[in-house]
């Protein structure tokens, strides 16, 4: 029998299909698939056409799928039943469930049944896991009313910095200057209102994007606080307090367990990284083992979740197979999209 | 001849026709029409609807209007333009023009040459005027990138206070009731994820809004902070340091006049208005005038443009039959809504 593992992110969508030892026979990757971030019909066609492409790849028909798990934010609730529903409509096999994303990132960096997660890619979340499942959560309430220390956290404040500064409200910044060229601006001398027009059309610009869009500015930031830029400096701490917050607000006592960290700020940024992983050492709740493990995304984490669901008890040596058969397969040049 | 005036606001859309010594003639009310917080359709149908019913009530044919002003945010620039011109399109006579609308709350309190306003609606901006024109301006770069203080911002923080409350990240507020409440959502034992499940509830339903509709959660917070709650009174602290800020920085020591106090926020908010009053009388710009005026909106102002547009010089007795019977006018029982 073959296993179905899907993880699906705010920038791209991955599927693999495995068998039972773990070892991987086909992958691919496709665009973004949360339905947080994207209409409901982008990402079922993302799911839909990632998991279909790893399952021609490894010769899988439908019939052939034991089980199947697709790692999602916002798995739960009625929302999470009616896009199962959809997405089973387009042609998946009918054997399959939802996983919180994660979920699947935390055991995409331990099998240890107690732990914790923290991700911060476009979006930012913690979970505390007891037992293999998530016994609390915090954050991950989206662009508008959470995700601190997220990439569109950081890429909102860079705009915000940059617009501030133009409005003489905001400490000067070179990121004006990277926000205004990222965003194909020429400074001008020309004046609209009392203000140098810039600020007018930058304005103009960034209402014109989808808000989760404004992640795309994070990587200033980071590029701009290297430089010693002290607006940049202080937006990478204050995302790095956010994070800590979150992390500390689902550490207990009773839990102890490794810190998994997932999502592009925290598996790229360790100007974001390292201090919240001191604050999960300081707190000494990390026990015996490896303490922090870094992730790049939830795939293994789903097909963990995938195997358990078959009935299978997936040990070390599977584990291992199942992130090096993944490596490799993320290596060969083929893709969904 | 008659003079036609257009206030256009994020709520409503006020016009009046008024003749050469400033009594109103016709006036009328319609929905919202700031194009940047509606589509330009909705905007274009307040502002003719508007327009058309006030010079209805007036008799006043199209061709009787000698100018027209229509105050309105985003006037300048070539979004401004292209409105207008949709606007004439629609029907109204040609010889309109359009005003900020902070020029028009400005007029709307003073007749000074030189001054200031300052305006907290459901967005937030301040202006220096200079020889009757705008010098500076601060803010108003909208719900995502400012407004600080206006009531889109102290909304969103009354929901931000409520969802971290019940996410365990921030203080108890009795705002976490207020605002489940306004949403209608009703409280329970029910968990998801390790958290209550009304959170989940919370977010959709946010989400599900337009964001400047989130103005609305802003009265709870005037209302909690009244009977107490220190998270209330923590954001309605916030909101008066944020205008005081927006304000401080358009003033400057060469130019001294009057402030004008519009929008709803600084309108019916003692405790937002006087903490910043008090700022502008501290900064002692004010000269010998009557220092701080407090304007409901911009109709008078927009009135005033109008006939100086015709080549009329408004003298205060003019001044006040526009704003005596602008008054008496709204108090009549028609809209056009």
């Amino acid at each position: 029998m073959k296993y179905l593992a899907v993880d699906v992110g705010g920038t791209s969508t991955r599927a693999a299909v495995v068998v039972e030892d773990g070892t991987c026979e086909g992958y691919a990757k496709a665009g973004r698939g949360n339905p947080t971030s994207s209409d409901t019909s982008t990402a079922i066609e993302a799911i839909v056409g990632a998991a279909q492409a790893a399952m021609d790849r490894a010769g899988c028909k439908p019939d052939d799928v034991a089980v199947g798990v697709i790692g999602i934010a916002g798995a739960g609730g009625a929302t999470g039943a009616a896009l199962l529903r959809d997405i089973i409509a387009a042609g998946l096999p009918e054997r399959l469930t939802l996983e919180a994303d994660h979920l699947a990132a935390y055991f995409s960096g331990t099998l240890a049944a107690d732990g914790y997660a923290l991700v911060a890619g476009t979006g930012a979340a913690a979970i505390r896991v007891k037992g293999g499942r998530i016994d609390a959560t915090c954050d991950g309430l989206g662009w508008l009313l959470g995700d601190g220390g997220s990439g569109f956290w950081i890429g909102h404040r860079a705009v915000l910095a940059a617009t501030s500064a133009l409005d003489h409200r905001g400490s000067s910044t070179i990121l004006v200057d990277r926000v205004l060229a990222e965003l194909g601006i020429a400074r001008t001398e020309e004046r609209l209102d009392g203000r140098e027009s810039s600020l007018a059309e930058a304005v103009y610009a960034v209402y014109r994007m989808r808000p989760v869009e404004i992640a795309r500015f994070a990587p200033l930031v980071f590029d701009a606080a290297a430089l010693g830029d002290d607006v940049a400096r202080q937006i990478v701490a204050d995302a790095a307090d956010a994070l800590t917050t979150t992390l500390a607000t689902v550490v207990v006592e009773q839990v102890v367990g490794p810190l998994v960290l997932g999502g592009s700020i925290l598996s790229h940024q360790r100007s974001v990284a390292d201090p919240v992983a001191q604050s999960f050492h300081a707190a000494g709740r990390a026990g015996d083992g490896p303490g922090v493990i870094t992730v790049s995304d939830g795939l293994p984490g789903a097909v963990v979740l995938a195997l358990r669901r078959g009935g299978l008890s997936v040990d070390d040596p599977t584990f291992d197979r199942v992130r090096a058969s993944l490596a490799r397969s993320r290596d060969l040049p083929f893709s969904a999209t």
